[in-house]
Formats: structure tokens, C-alpha cells, sequence
């Protein structure tokens, strides 16, 4: 068995999920039409063919220049990068093969003249050019701006593992990604109007009406997702894990939608979030199992990007992008809290990521030295002696009160600060569980205490 | 000057067309809308944004291992590959943008409230959710399944320059690409009847509904057209002119449609075509200035997948896959007659590409040389014989009747043997004018003959 196959075990686990899915979607056709199963069963698929052929590419991706050196090891072997690609192609390939199982009793309805009444249907009957349709276009075109805004970024992301694009040149290009979805937006909702708070609103009024700002405002969370993935990155694992915690919770957070009695109005739009998530759930899970601890391949940023757009996808047309940003707290904190060495203020080196002990086999916080020529100006050293008190900045300081080294600004270096060196896979996981922790927490806010400061929730207004 | 930055004229040329189209989408914007002028203008920024950025990337290319080597020419130095992935991610982003412009109309008339009268649509209007639309939702998911079939397979083509998939692997992807566009068809239209010819009407009825059939025959155009450019290929701008060619006649025939009285009822299907294949013409355009002989870059498999796409998005879109192949006839042609060589009847070495004299500086037909101990068995032997007396193969034969070489099996080498040897600009040049030549006479009998077998036209029945 060489490193590019699967194991018996492995044949037999995934030839016996595969056939499941299979029969599923054989027995699904059949019956009644029901997205959700055929969104599983093809998540399974998915699951299936990524984890085989992140195993069976490995040499041609090193062969092709993807590869990369793993620098928190003792044995420095160069291993597949950019693995994301293969997830990024399983998963929108599984999207389009899922769009006629999706349309597929809307195609028969509007096809087959009349005589399927139990297609539940909010548009009226539409007489268009010689043909009468009862197609729910509008459904059609969300749904295939979200491939096309999910196409773009993993272009990007492939263009950026293979010619490393500049950092100022790279990071808009995500908000072009968006136009489909915010025209989509614009046409089928075009809400632009926020909710004021209780208490806020004897000054500004019920509803505050954001118009373009809220265009803008969703383009910067699609600028944001991706690339706050992409910064919180460096360690095995770290970027997939949080990509599930992320995709886990947006699932569960539709899946209480859907618990409510049918016809729920937000239902189809959680539907639609579920169809776009469990894939991505399906693809992340076979990617993990190769990149966890000690990683056999690397995600590229292919993998960040996409995981983020997902997350942007689901949002803005489930219309829940708030509910998104109290995901991304972690993400949030991360990159605020890089904003001093981003911006320039501290010197930033090429990388951030944590220091290999080769002697423990630990990681500890990497840090950025200061010469004796070289000081931070005044305030910010007033800055960083704060920072330091606070605990939050390992700083380290000669007998003349001198600035020797200070930690990175990272939330991974920040942790092994707090909680002393960990093994690779020991921060990851920590990393995770808090991830989970305040996603669990956001989740929590989000349906129960925002009764507290808004009149009413999505649940009734929708 | 590098090799790698434009001019000063190219710098002040490129700057003025792009000012030009600056400036007639900001008019665009106030004034009424025109996606044909729209249209234009994005041709020509995708125009200069590919001219440049073909020239600013050719380094960046090199570097990430998209380099080859030009075969036919004295000085064999390394020269950037795959510039088709420029022209795909210029093409694609265009489109993008496009959208807002194209649908920016139908935007305002339906988030207006009403009081647009001046819209014609062709729906009634529909209530849906808790908003009034009369947003063209056919028209948008059309328009994007179209950029995600062609996102698709530019991904594809990517993936085929970096990683040299195999033949059999790649050869029935493009299909999976043609989903969205189907499945579009099939809701849009669902017409799969063809019109019977005058003379076969008294057996077969004056319609015959081809039913599954023609989605399949319309997988199988999917197919055939992006692998049939990417076999005729191998010297320097040929892959560049053949889709040009065929892009342009694709948008003559369009333009005789939008000549006839509006409202044509084919109108939209020829609008919709246009604004698809002039973005197209730009960026081909700026690809042939640099790839046009003595090339300094080379297109990939990922222009010419690139391009055959193009064709099958507009023809099934816009309702002329039929049309699409009378101008496809020279690669028809091309694989019928590569088809020994491509299933194994006559053996096919790696590269077929003309062979180049380094001495006269001409090209002359590259062969396939039998041995003594390895002749053709009977059949062939009788059928290469056959083929060499029609002239349409260059056979050698021994004095005792054994074969020493025939010419490979290529549109490119048989023309060198009808013509004799031929510098490879002037190859490119007359290969490119004889794909003219047979379109214009495809256009002619499809708009002038085909009353002679057909009762009507798509003229008057769409």
C-alpha cells in the first residue's frame, strides 16, 4: 500500500457509504420529492469522493508545485498543498448535479401541462412566450448566483495558491464575488431596512431604512468571512475545524427553523441555507481527516476563501447575515486584534504562525524582536507595555525597561500566552471548543435575549 | 523596457479605449438602457484588461510552472502557457458586471413600486412573498447558468494545463458543465421537436418530438465542440482564430436577427447571444496579439475549452445549436478525419503538430513511420492506400509496397500535403480563411436554402 491509496478499510467504509447515498437518491426519485434527503444523501457522496481523491491526487498536486513543508515537525517532508481545490471542485460539482433533483417536481409541474396540483406554489401561474410555466425562477436564479459567487472565490483562492497574489490586490476581490448574490438579493428582497432597538427607538423610529449602506454593508461581510478564515490559520487543522464549527452551527441554527410547523415563511430560506451547508459539511469532514494532526496535506488558501464564501452564501440569501457575524466572533476578535501588526504599527513578519520547540515538541508563542536601535515609538510602546498588563501580549523587557521581544498578534499566539506551550493538536482542539463555545453562546443570544431588545423576532416577522 | 511591461504607444492606446468605454458606461447609466452598447463598451475594457494583463502575468507564469517550449521555431526559448485562464477570468469577471447593467432596468421597475410603464415584459406580474416583481427571473437564471457552465469549464481547462488529466477522464466533463444550462432549457422552452424536411413529411409527420433525446443530442454538442478546438491546434494563433471566427459569424447571424423589425420575438434570444459572445471577441482579440505568430504566449487547453463553451452556452440558449454546427463543420471534419489515429486503427504518437524544417523554416506534414516488422494489417493497409490515392493522406511506400510513413491523421498536416510546405503564419492564415469560407456558406444555406427543405423558418416560427 503506498501513500497515495486507500486502505482496505477504507475501500470498504467508503464503497458502503457511497452505495447507501446511491440508493437513497435511486429510491428518492421514486417517491416524493425531498430535497433535504437528496442534499444528505449527496453529502455523503461528496464525503466519499473527497476523502478518495485527496488520497489519490496527493502525488500529482506535488508533482504540479503544490506542496509545501510542514515547519512544526521534526520530520520536515514536503506534503500536498492546497487540497481545498479538490473539496472546492467535490462540492460545487455535488451542487450541480443537485440542481434537477432540486427542480426536479417544479420541472415536471411546469412541463407537463397542468394536472400536478399538490405543488405548492406562491407565484400565480405565469403565461410566458408560448409555454405555461409554473418554474420558481426566482429559486433557480439564488441559487445559481450562490455557484457563481462559490465558482469565483475558489478561482481566486487556486490564483492565489499559485501565484501568491499580493495582499492589497487580493482583498476586494471577494466583493466581486458577491455582485450576483446582492443583485439576486435586490430583486427577491431587497430589505434594506434594520430593526432599532427598544430603547433606541424614541429617537430613530421602529425601523431604520440603511438603502445602498446595506449593499455595502453585505458586501463587506463577503470582503470579511473569507479572509478572517484566512487569517486564522498556521497550525494543522485549525482551518477546517473552525469551518465546521462555523457550517455546524448555521445548520443548526436552520434546522430550528424547520422544526416549526410547515409552512413556516422562513422555511424554504433555511431549506435553501441546509442544501448549501451539508455538502460543504460532507467535503470539510474528508478534508479534515487528512489535514488533522499530523497533517498529511494542507488546505491552501483555496480552502479559507471558499469556506468563508459559503458561509457568506447561506447568510445573505437565508437572510440571516447578522446571525453570521456572531458566528464569526473569534474570527472578529482575531483579526482586531492583528490589526496593529496588518496596519503596520508593529512590525509584522512573513509569518505569524506559533514557534516549534523541536526539544518538547510543543508550540509556543513565535514573537517579534526589538533591537536596541530599533524601539517602538512612544505611544505605542505605551501600547504595548498596556497590552502586556492586561495579558494580553507577552511582552518582554530588558533591565533598562527595553523592549526585547513581544508576542505576535494572533489569537493562536495569544492562547499559548494564556494557557503555556501545547502540542499542535492540543491547541487546535482548544481553539475549536472555544470556537464552539461562543458560537453556542452567539446562537443562544440570537433567539433568546434579542426578545429583550427588539419588539419582534425574525421567528414572527420574518 | 522588459519583456513583460507595454509600451508607451500600447500604455496610451489602451488608455484611451478604456477611458472611451469608461465613458460610455457612465452615459450608459443616466441615460436608457442599452445592453448592446453596454455590451460593447465591457468588450472593449475586457479588451485592455487582457491585452496588459497577458503582458504583466507572462513572469508570474513562468514561475508557476505554465511555461512550454515553442516546437516549430529556431530559437526554442521558454514562453508563458495557459494564457487562457486570463482570458476566462477576464471574460468571466466582465460578466459579472454585466449583470447588474443588464438587468439594472428591470431592477428599478420592479423595487420601484410600480410607475414604470415603459418596461415591456412578457410575464404577468407576479405576487410572490410579500413584494410585487416583475423581475425577468427566467431571463437572470439563464444568464447564470450560462457564467456557471463556463466557470465550470474553465475550472476544467485549469485543471487539465496543471495537471494533465487523461483522455477519458476529462472527455465527458464538459457534459456535467452543460447541467445548468439543461436544465434552463428544459423549464425555459422544453422544446425538443424538430421541424421534418418536406420531403421525409409524408412518412414521419411534419414535427418529430425527439423527447430525452435531444438533451442528449445537446450534451453530446457540449461535448464535441469544446474537445473539437482543442484537436485543432498546434501552431502559433490557430486555436485563437478558428474561435474567432466562429464567434464572429455566430454574431453576424445575431445581428441579422436584430436587423428585422422590433419586436422580433427572437430578439431576446439574439441580444442574449450577443452579449455573451462580444466579451468574448475582446478578450480572444487581445489573446491573438500576443499568441498570433511568432507566439509569446501560448493559449492552454484552458482557452480552447474555454471557447467551445462559449459556442454551446449562446447556441442552446439562444436556440441555434443547429446553426452552431454548420460552423463547426472544419472541426467535424478534423475529428472525423483524426478519428483512425484517436481510437488506435493507425498508431498516434504524443504530438501530431506539423513538423518543422528547421532548415527551409517551413512546416511540413509530421508522419507516423511504419517498420518493417510493424505494417498495417489488411484492412488498414487497403483503407491508408485508399485515402493516399484521394489525396487526402501522404503515403511513402517502399519498392516493395511496404509502408515507410504516412502523414498523421490532422486537418493541419493534410492541408500541408494539398498545399506543400507553408510558414506556419501563413498555415495559421489559410486554415483560418478556408473556417470562414465554409461558415459564411453554413450561414448562407442555413438563412437562404433551408426554405427549400423546410416549410417555415425559425424567422417566422422562433
Amino acid at each position: 500500500m503506498t501513500s497515495s491509496s486507500l486502505s482496505r478499510t477504507e475501500s470498504l467504509s467508503l464503497l458502503t457509504l457511497s452505495a447507501a447515498c446511491v440508493a437513497i437518491l435511486c429510491n428518492v426519485f421514486e417517491g416524493d420529492d425531498k430535497p433535504l434527503i437528496v442534499s444528505l444523501a449527496l453529502s455523503g457522496l461528496a464525503f466519499c469522493a473527497t476523502f478518495a481523491l485527496i488520497r489519490w491526487l496527493g502525488p500529482t498536486f506535488i508533482k504540479a508545485g503544490f506542496k509545501g513543508v510542514d515547519l512544526s515537525k521534526h520530520n520536515r517532508r514536503e506534503i500536498p498543498e492546497c487540497m481545498g481545490a479538490v473539496c472546492a471542485s467535490v462540492y460545487l460539482f455535488a451542487m450541480i448535479v443537485f440542481v434537477p433533483f432540486a427542480f426536479y417536481k417544479d420541472v415536471v409541474a411546469a412541463t407537463s401541462g397542468g394536472g400536478n396540483r399538490d405543488v405548492v406554489l406562491q407565484v400565480e401561474h405565469v403565461q410566458e412566450g408560448r409555454f405555461l410555466h409554473r418554474f420558481p425562477h426566482s429559486k433557480l436564479s439564488s441559487y445559481l448566483s450562490a455557484i457563481v459567487s462559490l465558482h469565483t472565490i475558489a478561482s481566486l483562492g487556486l490564483a492565489d495558491d499559485l501565484f501568491d497574489i499580493r495582499w492589497r490586490h487580493k482583498f476586494f476581490i471577494p466583493a466581486f464575488a458577491a455582485i450576483p448574490l446582492l443583485v439576486v438579493y435586490r430583486v427577491d428582497f431587497g430589505v434594506t431596512s434594520i430593526v432599532v432597538p427598544i430603547h433606541l427607538q424614541p429617537y430613530l423610529g421602529q425601523l431604520v431604512d440603511l438603502g445602498a449602506l446595506y449593499y455595502v454593508y453585505m458586501a463587506a461581510v463577503a470582503i470579511f468571512s473569507p479572509n478572517s478564515i484566512n487569517i486564522l490559520a498556521g497550525i494543522n487543522g485549525i482551518e477546517v475545524t473552525q469551518s465546521i464549527v462555523i457550517a455546524a452551527l448555521l445548520a443548526l441554527n436552520d434546522a430550528l427553523y424547520l422544526l416549526t410547523p410547515y409552512p413556516h415563511p422562513a422555511t424554504d430560506s433555511h431549506l435553501f441555507s441546509l442544501s448549501f451547508l451539508l455538502p460543504f459539511l460532507g467535503v470539510s469532514c474528508a478534508l479534515l481527516c487528512h489535514n488533522w494532526y499530523p497533517a498529511r496535506v494542507f488546505v491552501g488558501d483555496t480552502y479559507c476563501y471558499f469556506a468563508g464564501m459559503v458561509f457568506v452564501v447561506v447568510s445573505i440569501l437565508g437572510h440571516f447575515s447578522k446571525t453570521l457575524i456572531l458566528l464569526l466572533l473569534p474570527q472578529i476578535f482575531n483579526f482586531v486584534y492583528s490589526a496593529p501588526q496588518l496596519f503596520g504599527l508593529v512590525p509584522c513578519p512573513r509569518h505569524r504562525l506559533p514557534r516549534f520547540n523541536a526539544r518538547s515538541g510543543l508550540l509556543e508563542p513565535s514573537v517579534t524582536p526589538w533591537t536596541e536601535a530599533r524601539q517602538p515609538r512612544a505611544p505605542i510602546a505605551w501600547g504595548l507595555r498596556l497590552l502586556g498588563k492586561l495579558r494580553l501580549l507577552r511582552v518582554v523587557l530588558d533591565g533598562e525597561g527595553r523592549f526585547v521581544e513581544t508576542s505576535n498578534f494572533t489569537l493562536l499566539n495569544l492562547w499559548l500566552v494564556w494557557r503555556g506551550p501545547l502540542r499542535e493538536d492540543r491547541l487546535a482542539a482548544e481553539i475549536t471548543a472555544a470556537q464552539v463555545v461562543v458560537g453556542v453562546m452567539g446562537l443562544f443570544v440570537r433567539h433568546s435575549l434579542a426578545s429583550l431588545v427588539f419588539l419582534e423576532d425574525n421567528w414572527s416577522i420574518h
